[in-house]
């Protein structure tokens, strides 16, 4: 198959093998995969990301072996084209989308980062058929292919336990970013106080229902939520993921508050301590969902609950991934960037 | 009165003005106070101290100048010697301890780490009548100043929310530690697992009930729980406070941790956030104690409920004060050194 391939830590178009769907496995045509920050992290970090997975973080997934071919794409929506051994209760030509890990007999597999199972930047990904997932009928597979980044941001504001009364400010209108305002909103957190560079995310994240969006240029968003009224412990939500931006979160949140850290940062970060420990605050890191909150993310798709078509600014072909990736770069330029191996 | 005075960021040994019993205040005559890892800090990293209380962190304690005098000293137990203008329910010669919190119309002061309020390093001592208690009659004053370390430990477990099924991993058994041992042990956790590079501190993490101790040269506290067929999340509390540890805490911890940072590291630190969000860590900073803490601390020490003696291995006249902040950079010399200035 036609993929976009990592190799030698950088980005190729070429022919890969196929997939093939193994016992309780489904094969899936890639209709739409969205291109994620990690995947942008792994270009750069790859080696290190390969590191911490074999130190035996990341729950138990297999290590990937980064001078072996790669292909990545995590967040896809497809359509069935051959079910695999044993495999009941589905059918080609039914669109899907799946949770990106695949158990086989040696062990758990992050597909879209790892040497046996190629995600959504090739014409073809494999899915375990129990962790395949139906959408409503005929919602867009550029929506379903949110479903994923979407379930990072409610399990990123699941995790901080955030309830009505709390006041949430979230680092960063980048994908992440993005997803954890929608989150909020849903849940009902008033205000919403967002920071970014970019005048474009900022307006996303309005879009999606930010009260209150500064330049981090010109403005905190701690002072903002400050000059409102806002008193007491925060929420914040680190959704950058450069160095430094723990340390800042700490320099800057009120005693008390809990920072949930959602961007990955990849390289070592330097953070004071003492401010933690002067404000008693308390660091969260969180990572993907549970597959309730990825059935959950569908589910808000599916319903039209969120605005998925403001979190997506275009469609590229396999053979643009590379020049996608570098574009990426200007968050003016974009949003969410979705392959679709069809164009 | 006499006091080892921190000036120009030294130890001197000095007569300075008597403190005077303020509206609402005691005078207090020390009869002993510990010397806190703090204290130590203080003079090596104080201005940065200094710096983080003006950052407005640390509950909006007013800053201390470190180009004047500061007598240090908050592990006090002290005999009333004079009350203050309206004060009522106490008289001089009773034995009390007291939080070295002072509010006065200026704002709130750290006793023992103020311009105004000198601790117990020197002969005299204010503290703010409501925030100060009574021991139970007879207990050793050595005892009693030990009241406030303990509680810091008495905080940490609270913070961590550490339940019985629940296991701990402690490093470090200086007297932070050791006091997070002694919390550990009466709220029923086990196993407790210590690690220090020093026979002696883990022989006392062991006398005050920790479990299993290891010497993290040879062995890693983590293992020695898998060893013993530990699984799951631990809480783990790193109570070194030297650079590093943090991270080092998150390359060991299981998924799912919580990581309680009770030590107070004073200088930038460098993490890894990727192991954190590999593995779901919590990192829960942890400072001081609240009132009710204290008090429980105080009652604790009065029932006899820890080994209070094995904590103290010797006490020095002020005179010897800025010797022994020496002495206490060698682990093997001691556990907890208490000032006694009718030495």
């Amino acid at each position: 198959m036609r993929a976009a391939v990592l190799r030698s830590d950088r980005l190729e178009v070429d022919e890969v093998p196929d997939p093939r769907p193994g016992p309780g496995q489904v094969l899936v045509r890639t209709l739409a995969c969205g291109i994620c920050g990690t995947d942008l992290h792994a270009v750069k970090h790859g080696r290190r990301m390969a590191e911490v997975m074999a130190e035996g973080a990341a729950g138990g997934i297999e290590a990937v072996d980064l001078d072996r071919d790669v292909v990545m794409g995590h967040e896809v929506c497809g359509e069935i084209v051959e079910l695999g051994p044993q495999v009941s209760g589905w059918r080609p030509g039914e669109v899907v989308t799946g949770l990106p890990t695949v158990i086989d007999e040696r062990g758990a597999h992050q597909v879209g980062f790892s040497n046996e199972y190629p995600g959504g930047f090739g014409e073809l990904v494999v899915f375990d058929a129990e962790r395949t997932l139906r959408p409503e009928p005929g919602v867009d597979p550029r929506h379903v292919s949110l479903t994923e980044p979407l379930a990072v941001g409610i399990h990123a504001v699941n995790r901080s336990g955030i309830v009505p009364g709390e006041a949430a400010v979230v680092l960063g209108a980048g994908p992440v970013g993005v997803a954890v305002v929608a989150a909020l909103v849903r849940r009902g957190i008033e205000p919403i106080v967002v920071s970014d560079y970019s005048p474009r995310r900022r307006e996303l994240a309005a879009v999606l229902g930010a009260h209150t969006v500064v330049d981090p240029a010109t403005d905190q968003p701690v002072d903002a939520w400050r000059r409102e009224g806002g008193r007491g412990p925060l929420v914040m939500f680190e959704a950058v993921g450069v160095p430094g931006m723990i340390d800042e979160s700490m320099r800057t949140a009120p005693f008390g508050s809990r920072i949930l850290v959602v961007g990955a940062c990849m390289e070592p970060d330097e953070i004071r301590p003492i401010r933690g420990i002067g404000r008693e605050l308390t660091i969260s890191f969180s990572m993907a969902f549970a597959p309730d909150e990825f059935a959950e993310s569908l589910a808000v798709i599916g319903a039209g609950e969120v605005n998925a078509e403001a979190l997506i600014s275009g469609s590229v072909p396999i053979g643009r991934v590379p020049d996608a990736f570098l574009e990426l770069a200007n968050p003016e330029a974009h949003a969410k960037l979705v392959v679709d191996p069809s164009l």
